[in-house]
Parts: C-alpha cells; structure tokens; sequence
C-alpha cells in the first residue's frame, strides 16, 4: 500500500511532537527515521528502566513501540492531527537484553479515523547486531 | 475460580521482587493490596510520565498494568518461580488523566506453564473517585 | 458504569440483525439474553464445528464471542447503527469440550464512534455447569 | 530467522491434520502453500459464512488465519507434536468482501513450547487481485 503524506511538514511534526513527550527524555528515548508511515525509536538499555532479573521491562518495550506505532501514524494524518492509542497487543519473544533497542513502527492502513499499525522491537548488541524482542499490533486514532 | 498459593510467603516474594524492579522506583510506583491471584499498584501522576497533551503516556499506563499483572500470576506459582509476560493486549478507553493512577490485575485462570491474566487501571482524582482508563488482558509465564 | 439504550427496541434490533447473520444459523449458534450492553449466544457442540483434537475450534468460540460482543455494543448505538469489529484479542484458556457453549459479552466503555467489548466464553456440561474456555476484549465501530 | 524443521515429513504432518479439521470442510477451506514456517489456507467466498452486511463473518476470518498460524507453528515442531492456540489478536482493517480469501501465517519466532505467529488475511477478486482485510498475531503452544 503506497503512503501518502497529507501534511507536507509530516517529519517536522512528528519532531515537535515528540519533544513534547516527556516520558521519552525521562527513559532517553531518542528519534531515529521518519517516512511516510513509518517511524524509528531507540532506547540507549539503562539499567534503571528493568525488571526484576534486570531486562528491560516490558512495559518500557512497549512504551517506545507504542510511540513510534503513534507517530508512524500521524506522519499521514492532516496538519493540526491529533494521535491518540485505541490499543495494542505486544508479543514478548525474548528477554529484553542488548545496549540499545530500536522501535520500528508503520502503518499497515491508514484511515480517516482509524489507523492499523505495525510495530517491531529490536535488541542491539555494541556491534548493532540485532535480535528481534517483540512485536505490536495496534490501532490509533485520528482527533481532528 | 479458587485461588490457592502454593508459595505460603506469595506475599513476601512479591514484595522482595518488587523492590527489585527499578524501573518501578524510576516512575514512582508502588505496591497496593497483594491476595492469591489478585495485585495492585499504585502511581501518582507526575508530569514527566506523560504524552504529548499531558495525559499518562499509554506506555506508562502498560508498565503498571503488566506489573501487576505478573505479580498476580506470580503469587499463585510455586516458591522459587521466575514470571515473565508472553504477551499482553490493552484498550486505552479513555486518556490518562488523574491525581493518581491504580492498577488492579488478577489470575483469571493459572497454571503450571501459563497463567492468564487480566488487568484493569483507573485514574482517581483527589477525592479517591476513579474512572477507568485501560483494561489488559495478556499471558504469564513461569520459569522454574 | 451504567448503560442507557438510546434505541427503544434495541432487543428487536439486535434479533433482527442474528437473523441476517447465515454464519449463526451454519454453526446452529441461537440468541440467548439481550440487555442493556450485554448479550449472550448458545453454541451445542457439533462435531462438524471442531479441529484435530476433536475440541471446539478456536475461530468458532471467536465466531460467537465476536457476535456477542458485537451486539452488546449495538445494543447501546442509536437505531439505525451499524456495528462493524476493529479488532479482537482472545485468550484460549482450556480446550473447548463441552455440550454446550455460552459466549457472554458486555460493553467495558460505550462511545460515539468506538465502544469497548469484553466476552466471556463458557463450555457447559449435561449438567449445565461451566468452565471458562476463553476470553476476548475488543472494540467495534459504530457506523451512522 | 532461519526456520529449520526438526520433523522431515512436516508437509505430510500438516495435510493429515487439516483433513482432520472439520470445520474446515463445514466452511470449505483448502491448504495452500506449506513451508518451513509458513502455511496458506484458502477459502472461497460463501453466503452462508457472512454477517449482517454481507461480508465474511469475522470470526471465519479469525479461523483461517488461526488455522494457518497453528499449521505454521506445527512445521517447526518436533514429530508427534500437538499444537494448540493459546492466543491472538485480530485486526479487521476492511470489510471481508471477495471472491476468495486467504490466509498467510508465518512462524515469527518458534520456541520449544511457545512458538509466535503472525498471518496476514486478503481477499481476492476474480482477477486475483487482493486487498489485506486483516492481521493476527498470536502465540501457539506445542504439546508433546
């Protein structure tokens, strides 16, 4: 399905928008690639985002799936969009361990109202050999 | 369904096993009421937990609900058990505003291997009042 | 929460609609009670409905749960509605063996646009007593 | 991931267990392609497997795919495995109007007892020409 864009500003304001979330610089989230319906998110590993056997928490994997999932969506929504979560469903395949995790989200279908998206997590090694640690599947909204 | 630990100290292992979830600590969590099959935890909002319009981030929103949710499991496994989230989905039915946030998760059905779960999270306001604001329903997994 | 039908004759709404749905009337799957945000669907067990192990298939308990809930959330949209699903997520708890099934739904968070579902589905015996097969939580759209 | 079945007769394992699926004769489904990892299943267009608009019931949908996905699972697993659902998540990202349907499943990561999937459902016109109308991802279990 090809992506088309309707807000010609769509990476700049997806880099807005993310500087306003700040659950992202809380856990030091950064941006990676913007396209038309896709979205990258690393997550440097930090021991103080783990759970108890020290990986990181699930609920952190899905927080960086869950805003890449967002924007990935909102980069073909109109200028003056809105995103908001309906809901996911995250698969854990292994345990979060690696030096950097990386988010890669796109959209599956776009709509006016409903937007399907896609999302795969990503643990990295020091030599950015990586191991996929879980997938997203989900739905945003569109508020006008 | 009757819900009978085998681990006579589920509730100091929940305990213990919390404190060693730093990133609990990181978004200042904490521990609610713990029964067979059943856990809660509390957080109280803060500014820098949330989305871009201000609203508990959906991630955030998981974090609790997934922890409450393995501990719920955890409490009906035997002494000694690891618990580890196969895979959880949830609805964001409304957005994460309130003075403090409960998540309440509970064993809908045990077992040796998996153990399914489910989760409500409610946003209170000052007066102790809450609204329902996501509901999970996911699978646990215990490693002996 | 409560739930107030706006449509007067929701119950004949949603009868009428079960009418005009063949897939129900193929699998021998019959209406049961019809309230405000909440209805049931009886399944006997027919041996023509099951996978390899001779259990239930899971696509059939989905086929009744996704009905339910469907309609539990056509019970509380304006006449005229149409109720289509976004998505569904189920949890298979015990293997379908039973006489009779019983999907039991009901409306989490009624909205304008998206209300949220959750479905219960039970495997009766001769006697009528029950297990828990498998749960469901999931949203359906209202189309004007 | 490279998918290396463990049992050489994993075709045959297949065909032998879809003819005993019933409910795949009741719809009139087919198996399609079988490889290491990954199985299709068709399913032509009926009357009588549709809701109130016409379209293919969601929950015939969520059979397919579910098929597809255990079948998957099962071309990884050891000789004399048995393999059951233990979850999935369904999107509906169209209505399920087609002449025939089909439905792709992929191993995302197969494990000794808990294998991940993910399968993709189109629906074809006459031309073959084909539309997604939804996506699953889920979790099977072997049992030995």
């Amino acid at each position: 399905m090809k992506m088309v864009p309707q807000n010609r500003d769509f990476v700049e304001t997806v880099r807005q928008s993310f500087l306003r979330q700040p659950i992202m610089n809380l856990i030091g989230a950064e941006l990676g690639l913007i396209g038309p319906g896709a979205v990258e998110i690393h997550l440097p590993y930090r021991s103080d985002l783990t759970q108890q056997d020290g990986f990181l928490h699930a609920g952190v994997i899905t927080t960086i799936a869950d805003s890449a999932a967002g924007y990935a969506a909102l980069t073909l929504m109109p200028a003056g969009s809105r995103v908001l979560s309906v809901e996911f469903k995250v698969n854990l395949l292994r345990p979060g361990r690696g030096e950097t995790f990386l988010a890669r989200a796109e959209v599956v279908k776009p709509g006016r109202t409903l937007t399907f998206v896609r999302a795969d997590v990503y643990a990295l090694n020091a030599e950015g050999e990586g191991n996929l640690v879980a997938n997203m599947q989900g739905t945003m909204m569109c508020l006008a």
